[in-house]
């Protein structure tokens, strides 16, 4: 379709200002956060819901292929457009009403634009916060289409445990204004639909309204950075915090030696809490509460501290040192490891999940063939393992490998965690252009065949007309 | 179809004693929890997937109509025959392998068949246990496929945020056994299809096994029973309890006058714990914590009480009495809630759900609507209100209400409940024959299609062919 015509039809659907087609507005939604850019047609951003309802149905009539955007945050090539020029990117940044709290039932409506940071604003003053916590500010829609999870996530689970209801607009002609459940806690009254748009990545439709569950927030938080003589000391340190913390268990993450001095030597303000320098195997654990300190209660610190004197105790301990401190300082080192690998070289990133008792043997597994068969590559992984998520990144010297080497090291990875070990292949950043290739190869037939399936009782767009609706039909 | 032909086909597929006949061995059945018994022509029960794939594909091919049962536990005739004695039940009872604790990964896998209370018992010697609390002990198949709620659900959620992985069988002609995700608390690869079979009835499958998050038992517990001079008193004291208790509190169930009473009189063993008589509106709040007492720690009946004295300071607190005691005694007043109702009279039952902050303008609306329209029938609701949830039971004098009286008030509750509140007509019970009438009134017409089209992708069974197939397609 003329690009000119394109234009114009969108902005008389909306408002001129609300079509962007010149270089330079488009370039920051082209670029996403940490892989290649892609090249937009045009970007809409629709003021309402029934702005996103036009452009939608006109989309849908024309064969024009929509990518739907949030705050282009994410890391799969989900929310950009490909190299094409032919794809609108559908932003949703500007739906940023509603945002209203109801402290009563503990929950927020928001508009799919409102951002993680916005809200959390607004909860505030009502002592609440909605616990998904990230790296990045996403927008609401963003993070209930991806199905965000995160660093608190053994505590308060990802976003589909939080969403109560939303509003999508279907890619059928109408562009049609879809209500799926409201603020309800309880409500079991048929398919629940709302759980299909929960990490579809805009593939049945686009989010525009989320009501989400929203907690009160943690008035004490402590932590501990632990550190292990050998990685396999971490799971039964997991259960033993389980078991001994109980619900003050916020966070649970680990660190392996080169992940651990990446981040160091990174961000020289880090201090290395450990004077033998970077241990084997580094844990991260956090408690958190929501009590107030009551007079004659321990303060939180003393309890954690507690619990890990109890756990020297125990035979599993292979512990060379504990450290009790403020939070803070200990999540720098954790939070600095992705931009430590960066300075590094090439990072090869993988957001692997297993199960929690598999990762030891899937650990050894792995650096034992990766050893063996890519002997320059680094092995730095780190990640939530208390829900059993690794970032299992692998750094190569620069330049870097080249292309038949990492698509090489890519599948020998994903035959292990995935083939052989059942873990998956994307655990929170979802799918996208980047892992479309994985989702064929390890999903079995029948499947992707039921999803593609439930994707045409959602869209009448034919498939590949509107590009994110062609997520889970094949041609045949 | 011939009785004695389909019975002996489905001998042939199985093992002959796999297949019931006899009225005596149809009875239990038959015969639901609390509703009218059905009359199945016949009863399989398979003891493997394989079995149950078998039967699946022979029914779908011929027409059969199959109704799933578990422990028959439910409340929605969803598990049951209907009266017209063509109908052949599929029990999963029988499926009960696996039952496969993995406590590293904090999980258990078990067969459709096994009973709540029988993966309670594998998990006890690990400290685990599943947090699902309720009534009945109904199968873990029963339990994903209906969704349930229950008491605890204001800590531990429903079904839905446990269930980890399904195994289903489809009706399709070859009954097609589908693994959908295992044990992984992460893993964003595509739509979650699994989530669709959560609460779905058997609708799209029958589920054959079940994978499930479970939890550390808690060390210890503490309720206390508080007298309201006003219903309305109810929901500042919940606020108060989530953010003083915070993460500790794992019960807030409201319980009108008349309510308490009917459970006081119905089980003399009960002590009346308020010497005033049955209080306007009793709460009943239980804390628990997984956390062992440590020296220095106050026991957790004092924290309780300690929360409880400081919101009797706060100027909302419209307090008669406040009693922290052991929790057995004060759960079993609220226990002896619906026998004691059902000692009383025709009990008129409603499973409603409500943004928690409609729940004191819901009631007073329902009170002042039946008031006029029903003087002679008695409102006795209770429930889980800190999640919304209303057990919104009626008691009409016996010999009870006509059946265009019965049908009357129902239309009265739900217009209110559902047409004017927005809340759910369906709680926590879930679909079945029972709610149907309401599915249709109350879902909107693009949400039905939607669900019949997903229903459609799953069966290749003709729509009415096999009975719970049928559920959310319709005739055109």
């Amino acid at each position: 379709m003329n690009l000119e015509r394109l234009t114009a039809d969108l902005q008389g659907l909306l408002e001129p200002e609300d079509v962007l087609t010149a270089q330079e507005d488009l370039a920051s939604y082209d670029a996403p956060a940490r892989y290649e850019a892609g090249r937009a047609a045009a970007v809409v951003r629709p003021r309402t819901v029934d702005g996103v309802s036009k452009v939608m149905g006109y989309c849908v009539s024309r064969g024009v292929r929509l990518v739907p955007q949030g705050a282009n945050t994410g890391l799969v090539a989900g929310s950009t457009a490909d190299g094409s020029g032919t794809q609108v990117v559908l932003s949703l940044e500007r739906l940023r009403t509603p945002l209203r709290v109801d402290p009563a039932n503990r929950t927020a409506r928001v508009g799919a634009g409102v951002r993680l940071s916005a809200l959390n604003q607004a909860l505030e003053p009502h002592g609440l916060f909605l616990p998904i916590d990230l790296g990045a500010d996403p927008t609401l829609g963003g993070m209930a289409a991806t199905n965000t999870g995160g660093a608190r996530f053994i505590r308060y689970g990802d976003m589909r445990r939080h969403v109560l209801g939303l509003q999508v607009v279907l890619p059928d002609r109408q562009g049609s204004v879809v209500e799926l459940k409201g603020g309800l806690r309880k409500d079991n009254t048929g398919l629940d639909l709302r759980q299909l748009f929960v990490g579809s990545c805009g593939a049945l439709g686009v989010i525009t309204e989320v009501e989400v569950e929203v907690h009160p927030r943690p008035r004490q938080t402590a932590a501990a950075l632990i550190a292990l003589a050998n990685p396999d000391a971490a799971l039964p340190l997991l259960q033993f915090m389980e078991r001994e913390a109980g619900e003050l268990l916020t966070a649970f993450e680990g660190m392996s030696r080169a992940a651990f001095a990446a981040a160091l030597a990174h961000a020289p303000a880090l201090r290395n809490p450990f004077p033998g320098g970077p241990p084997p195997y580094a844990v991260l654990v956090e408690l958190s509460t929501a009590r107030s300190p009551q007079g004659g209660d321990a303060p939180l610190g003393q309890v954690l501290e507690a619990i890990l004197a109890a756990w020297l105790e125990t035979a599993e301990a292979d512990a060379i040192d504990v450290l009790v401190g403020a939070p803070e300082p200990l999540w720098a080192i954790r939070h600095a490891i992705s931009e430590g690998l960066r300075a590094k070289g090439q990072v090869i990133g993988f957001d692997l999940a297993f199960r929690r008792s598999d990762l030891p043997a899937f650990r050894d597994a792995a650096l034992d063939r990766l050893g063996r068969q890519f002997p320059a590559v680094e092995i730095c992984d780190f990640g939530h393992i208390g829900d059993g998520g690794v970032h299992f990144n692998l750094v190569a010297p620069r330049p870097g490998l080249p292309d038949a080497g990492l698509k090489a090291l890519r599948t020998c990875v994903y035959e292990l965690a995935v083939g052989q070990f059942g873990g998956s292949f994307s655990g929170e950043h979802g799918l996208g252009r980047a892992n479309l290739e994985s989702y064929r190869a390890y999903t079995p037939d029948l499947v992707r065949e039921l999803a593609g399936g439930v994707q045409n009782v959602f869209s009448e767009a034919p498939i590949g007309a509107v590009d994110f609706v062609g997520l889970f039909r094949e041609q045949a």
